[in-house]
């Protein structure tokens, strides 16, 4: 269960911690790529948790313009914020086909209520979320565009290396240039030109779905990526 | 206590959780303006509640360069997130002379022990703090200037309003333009620029550390503000 193993590095979960995390994932549900399963807007909305598969959390401005604000990746929370606020301020699209497991406000009321410690567990993983996005909104503020990409690639490796998904080689990746444009606020374009760039000064290959670290330190060098935020050094909680 | 009247608009507290809420508040402490309380990459840090004054999340790049992430008013927490994590991801800085309540890790665990629907709640402030993080992010990647300043001071007018700190009319507000600068990802020649322009076009004033709507319903519609992700509707646990 990626969640547990996500949790996991923040407070090592006891026998029963597991079981009411294990009995939050009931009411599994599939959704296919490219339709929405939270709409901007909506109301009364689910919280899911990914089992499999990757999505897309995104805001729609007037204009039409689109700003996807992070990916998910199994063991996340899809909509967490669209449970506990009244209305989803975004919504959240399948880029590949995805495996969830629906979750009510009243579940999670109930899970807290066995153990208080599985409340901070998920504040911790919503802190994470967090800190996550305050690094997007530093990267379109102040790092130029192949930083910015390579510290992008660096974070999602890093995220799903916690929960098995990567290792130190690199990760299978199924976001389009068209994706990291709509994330990164760079154009299609720019993003190809960029990620040619970081191929051809020896950092990284994102090339048929799949990310390859060809020189890991001096990527991390390049970005300036220091993956502290993503608190994975092991359980505070013991 | 401005968090109990916050948290009030996400749960109707009962007299055992304003209880809980207010033995939170015991160690109070003050801290003076431009010394930061929480420093980015320090560990073992307690989290905040601020009592009154206002105060600033930032991130200091390698180059030295400043993203101020958001600024806390009266009834937020600061560094919620630095309690959580091992590490700050960030630094706070007090804008104004502030009063703040420290609150350890243990405490908030206790807290949640005693009354789980206070972790509920807890989680949809942080929720919150988190919509308001992507709206940033959104203005930056998205908004053009004069845009993404009107939507910001609505949204603090309204977070403001939550706590009994602005009316329909405007707000007092210490921010400098360097402040409003580093925010809002614009040199301070820009912001000038920008409020002259919200001035002139008879929409805002910012003027002797006061925001005055100017033509609160035009100004709404210039920003595109919709204020439905801060979640004022009214508590949805009763």
């Amino acid at each position: 269960m990626p969640l547990a193993r996500k949790l996991g590095a923040f407070v090592a979960l006891s026998a029963v911690e597991l079981a009411v995390l294990d009995a939050l994932h009931k009411r599994r549900r599939t959704f296919v790529a490219g339709r929405d399963l939270v709409h901007q807007g909506q109301s009364d909305q689910a919280a899911y948790i990914l089992a499999s598969g990757w999505a897309c959390s995104y805001k729609i401005l007037r204009d039409g313009e689109r700003q996807i604000v992070d990916f998910q990746i199994p063991g996340d929370f899809l909509g967490l914020r669209s449970v506990l606020l009244h209305t989803a301020d975004h919504s959240i699209e399948p880029i590949t086909d995805i495996e969830v497991c629906e979750v009510h406000a009243s579940d999670l009321l109930g899970a807290f209520t066995r153990t208080p410690r599985l409340a901070t567990a998920v504040l911790w993983a919503a802190s994470r979320d967090e800190a996550m996005v305050v690094e997007h909104l530093v990267g379109i503020g102040r790092r130029h565009a192949a930083e910015r990409m390579a510290h992008f690639l660096l974070e999602l490796g890093s995220r799903l290396s916690l929960v098995g998904l990567a290792t130190k080689a690199g990760y299978a990746c199924p976001l389009t240039q068209y994706l990291l444009a709509d994330a990164l606020g760079l154009s299609a374009v720019h993003v190809n030109r960029v990620l040619r760039q970081l191929r051809e000064t020896g950092l990284l290959t994102f090339r048929d779905g799949y990310v390859t670290y060809d020189d890991y330190d001096r990527l991390l060098d390049f970005a300036g990526f220091d993956p502290v935020y993503l608190d994975h050094t092991g359980p505070l909680l013991r």
